[in-house]
């Protein structure tokens, strides 16, 4: 079995080994809106989430491609697009108070994703409170970097759980590089979805999970994929090469703890970093483009 | 009245106004060690602490001179006078769990010191549970960066206190920058107090305390002067030239926001940051600095 | 005398004493355009630049209000117009080669202006040279960050010297962080001038110039103030405070290597150097702002 | 054949193949020093150059073990060492006038080496003229980041050469990161050769060469691997998993501009980064290792 953090990949392999387009307890469609194109996966059954190794919910990937394509005007449709789609995930009351967390490690650039994104989203809890005239329209909106076990000594989840047992956020949106399995993915997808996150899943360092189940409330994971193990990438080279399938555990600790990225990493992420802000800002709030622009700067 | 943080800069005022050296209540004794100057200031009543305008409890202030000189192996002697003095203020006892906290905005130079010393300290929670026969002698440390009210929409005070809920700390350590009257300090003190700290207190920005009283555990506050603000500076100027006493509030809206800094203040804060980072780790772990190098590199 | 690079405090501090609107051989207007306001001062004869203390030459001076209120559409009108002015001061021939060059320290955030508007500057010659057919129509364009003396051991001047003597550009614009006497105008006005620039001039550390004479083709400095140093601060403070005139020499070594800057310097560069560079790329190529967006992302 | 910067790997790739240890014309030895093994290779005729695909000269490579391993002391032994071979292949006179070159991309991890050692490089041209009386002893250097072509629009070597040709230094050293055939060498062994550097040619993006030839001084390369290409590190997985030989290229555009590195590769980089600052610093002054820190911070 190969990494991925992707339900459209867990549907891709499902397909390739089985004679059904979808395991049963599994629907799924895609359309296409404002320059993307959108895959909604929802995994009904148990069964179903067993056949494609993915837990019950909705997933939804976008398929970003005027924007990658840097056409005019294409940032801004697919940031209203996100806005919508995540909008459709959380069902929000008017004056909810929402916790968004990024996940991930600045310094590790395919890692950086969750922090990134923070930038450029607006915290609005303090306003709320404190100038309730002009922004009472707004949804109170806390942010928080969670840093990496290694350099915090806890858990990205346990952080989250803490702040969230003190403030009582109606929903938790959590944002992280995920893993794919294929490196024409990385950075052209965005997936949302209502099953929340397992930090580091993709990457084989399972920690404990972000899931309604653990923190009692909703919880969308929001992730792009980022990177490509360096096994699971010869793996699929093999493949390609028509040398028969190999899985990635046959190459054992070579490799181990390696990653593999487009060498132009770091200005993707900045770009999709700031779509997904963007979209989360839209999706919170009742502002349009440019109102988030004059905001965030 | 000019803003500081400084307990020290608080004697002085007094004594700029006093008859005495310092005030009833309040004791006081300077030593030298390890190419260090060190004063210590006890505010041991009510009235020794309305009269300094700090409240009760110890404050050791550090001049680690011969490390800003530069000299050989200064930095290590700093470090390790710095440890035991934190560790005077700590008493932990062995097995114990602290929460280190780093509080201030990583993007705004002079008030970087608390993430940026962040870096250095060693996280060791995770390891020590789950690597006991390595790890088993070392406390069990969590290290936190608490962002700002204005990214983060939360209180750093209330973050820590989230935390600390979760995690039940024997002590917590809060490292910030403080605000000084004199130019002439920036960068070349620390403060230690067990009184803890009220974050943003320095430049005018009150917020919530971070206190043995409000959290539940010791709080040992520990900062550099990197900030003097603007109308403090004209006021401290205008004495030094002779011009008699100008209150600082004087100079109204003028100047607000505004903050004075020497230029080379990012490698000051650097240099200072890891001279903490060094300090509370081996306060915290019977370590040396050579084994500190090797740990967090 | 004041330390400051801007001619508009130039001409001010002629008008405090003088009781001449301008010194012979100086003339000036004022306009409105685009959201902005813009003065325009140019210095025609040897005396008036004595006067004055600025070289002959054009200045220009864009107070881009409605951006610095962020209001909607004014980013993208405010470039256009630094574009219209900036090409007004270059004059340049179709497949000119220009040489952009950034000075200063990006790891001093007051100082970092002009490294943070190279990264918003699209560097061309190397495609225009690959890919005539499809980059022919923009002109070559070579980006240099400089560095600083401290760091390098080689003065910006020079640096840029032997660039222009091996690519031979057809003009140079050289971008800088400037000096103001007001805390009130930081990161508020453009200077514009086609005298060049002469690094580190307004800080009070003179180094060699950048200009025509020096280059032998046109050079234009483009500057931001985002400094005041803290001798000239205190000076202009007293003479708010009505306590007579000062000058900043009289402090002596206090506050040397001292400045003073706004809290949320950081925010305001970034958004600043994006301003020049969008006006940079403006100038240069025939694009539109959203084709700029484009390209830069 | 396999894309390598390394001389290491070019005497394997022939060792693989061919009956004898090294090529005619091609003799190595190895030897151990302060915790380091260093592995040196002549090329010294056209024959042997091209039988090993590497330009005629001296390779050293040094395998910093104990470093690595991060012993006490191994750092200032290895940083010792790596000065005294610098110093062999550059043989200066006094009073020698050198240009320290970093090239590479700072925002893409990997390829951030050249840039990121410069922090550490003592620039002295600027005091050695002003101060010499202070100064005297030291040699003259000047420490350049050259950037990148597609954000700067000239090539490395065309740079160099521009400032090369104004300051006429009596040697160049260029810094930049390297490729290899093999994970397990990524931040691993430092390689210095006195043929000098072709910027980009491990990546497959050769530029043009940084020889004495090109610029009429001796010019010294000094590498550190820090990425495999995917396509190659594909071809080694093949080979390590027994199915056969595979030549990069026959993955034709799969992979292309992606690379392979660890995921800690942030810290590796800052480790190895400040060894070859502090070599450079050893091999051109008469400095202590203590002396460097206390210079450079």
């Amino acid at each position: 079995m190969k990494r991925t953090d992707l339900a459209l990949e867990a549907r891709e392999l499902w397909q390739e080994k089985g004679p059904s387009e979808l395991p049963p307890g599994v629907t799924g469609e895609t359309r296409e809106a404002s320059g993307c194109t959108v895959e909604t996966l929802r995994v009904r059954s148990r069964a179903g989430a067993e056949a494609l190794g993915k837990p019950e919910g909705t997933y939804l990937t976008l398929f970003p491609e005027k924007f990658l394509r840097r056409e005019e005007g294409a940032f801004e449709a697919a940031a209203v697009l996100l806005g919508q789609l995540l909008r459709s995930l959380l069902d929000l009351p008017e004056g909810a108070c929402v916790l968004v967390a990024g996940l991930g490690n600045e310094a590790i650039t395919p890692d950086s994703l969750g922090p990134r994104t923070m930038r450029h989203v607006l915290a609005t809890r303090h306003l709320v409170s404190a100038l309730p005239e002009t922004f009472g329209a707004f949804r109170k909106v806390t942010v928080l970097e969670t840093g990496v076990l290694g350099n915090t000594g806890m858990e990205s989840a346990e952080l989250i759980k803490a702040v969230a047992e003190k403030l009582k956020p109606d929903a938790v949106i959590a944002v992280d590089a995920l893993a794919s399995r294929r490196l024409g993915r990385i950075c052209r997808t965005v997936q949302l979805t209502d099953t929340g996150i397992t930090p580091g899943s993709g990457g084989g360092n399972t920690r404990s999970e972000l899931s309604r189940a653990a923190l009692g409330v909703p919880v969308v994971g929001l992730g792009v994929p980022t990177v490509v193990d360096a096994a699971t990438l010869a793996a699929d080279l093999m493949e390609t090469a028509g040398l028969g399938e190999i899985r990635a555990e046959d190459f054992g600790e070579y490799g181990e703890g390696m990653m593999v990225t487009p060498r132009e990493i770091d200005g993707q992420i900045s770009l999709i970093a700031r779509l997904l802000g963007y979209g989360i800002n839209l999706a919170l709030h009742d502002l349009s483009v440019a109102d988030v622009t004059a905001l965030v700067g």
